[in-house]
């Protein structure tokens, strides 16, 4: 078991990469120390640590630095081999990552953009994008407690962010992505994921969450009109 | 060892994504059926077998079918354990993984961007993003035979259309990202990297490539001033 010192994570409250981490760690009982980055005033300290891409967040164990979310979760995976996120069967392992890859870049990266848009053909289309893509996530979870199976597993941790951070970001952009009658499996997932104790003590407080992706999302509009 | 009929790889033979999966196959000695896609005319199989993305490569191993280049090659490593081609140790199983992903989304996705336009802001912007992460990648290859170490490893085929399809698009785009004298360690590399047996003999033609990608940027870049 590492010791406090061992394990640093570099991160940001708000964000859901982050938390898929800080889930991944608490899982399996690794304990961290946190370090809180502003990330409109990064830290020397990161940009050493992460200067390709100058992101949260960066985990540190032992001087050895590890960057991306869900490299990350692999990473934890293979050095903490115990209550293992991925499963052990190289088919289910490749599906775990293609699923956790499109909800990532279909799901989180159109209903961003949707979020970011103003009414018209750009937000339409990336509403399209996102929830044809949850429903192949729906059809994914259907029928199953987790994604893991019968624990929350690394698909879980990647699909995490749907739980919350979808319906804050359908309500800041006036959107309706994550419909709970449309995507029933999902909900019901949504429902247990939240309510088990590691996930449900690491979650931003909603009414933050607004405000910021509020705040977020105005001054992405304003720098978009002043192109 | 699989037997021939175990393994299909549906794919294009203009790929780099298809034959960073076949050079897996080769250097592992895993026998495999090869089925050509005509990529404009989606076959039915295509579709059923990669319904979200509706890309190649596809494997087929025994009725399993994953997709998307970078996890058939850990399927491929988790399921034939001999030769491997990511390293043992978690962190630099992390890094391979990395840097193969830097390499994906800041070089070949900008080399692409770039290669598809005019001359102007978007294409010098595309530019000098993939020659930045180059820089990058020079600094991983320094002073070492392969990014794997002594034998070619997950990353060297990650990174292999480097060799081949940077330069062919080079000259397509007219441009110049792959600078050998920019880049020495790359470009010694890249000599190393296609006189290996496995990958001298499953490299497409240069010059059909030429012809190939000069038709590709031509009808993108119609389709693009028509938008």
């Amino acid at each position: 078991m590492a010791n406090a010192k061992e394990v640093e994570l570099l991160g940001l409250w708000v964000s859901p990469f982050v938390r898929r981490v800080e889930w991944a760690l608490k899982l399996k009982g690794i304990p961290y120390d946190y370090i809180e980055e502003d990330i409109l005033n990064k830290s020397p300290l990161l940009l050493r640590l992460n200067p390709v891409h100058q992101t949260v967040p960066v985990l540190v164990h032992g001087g050895r630095v590890v960057s991306e979310s869900f490299l990350i979760l692999e990473y934890i995976d293979e050095t903490w081999k115990h209550s293992p996120l991925l499963p052990r069967d190289p088919y289910e392992r490749a599906m775990a990552r293609f699923w956790a890859s499109v909800a990532e870049s279909k799901v989180l990266e159109n209903a961003w953009i949707a979020m970011c848009s103003e009414e018209g053909e750009e937000k339409e289309r990336a509403i399209e994008l996102a929830t044809e893509a949850l429903g192949h996530i729906e059809g994914v979870i259907r029928g199953k407690a987790f994604f893991g199976g019968e624990a929350i597993g690394y698909l879980d941790l990647a699909v995490g962010w749907v739980s919350l951070w979808l319906p804050v970001w359908d309500e800041v952009g006036s959107m309706k992505i994550f419909d709970q009658a449309k995507y029933p499996a999902t909900a019901a997932w949504t429902g247990r994921f939240i309510e088990h104790p590691v996930i449900k003590e690491n979650l931003p407080p909603r009414d933050k969450m607004v405000v910021y992706f509020r705040d977020k999302r105005s001054r992405i509009m304003a720098s978009k009109s002043h192109a």
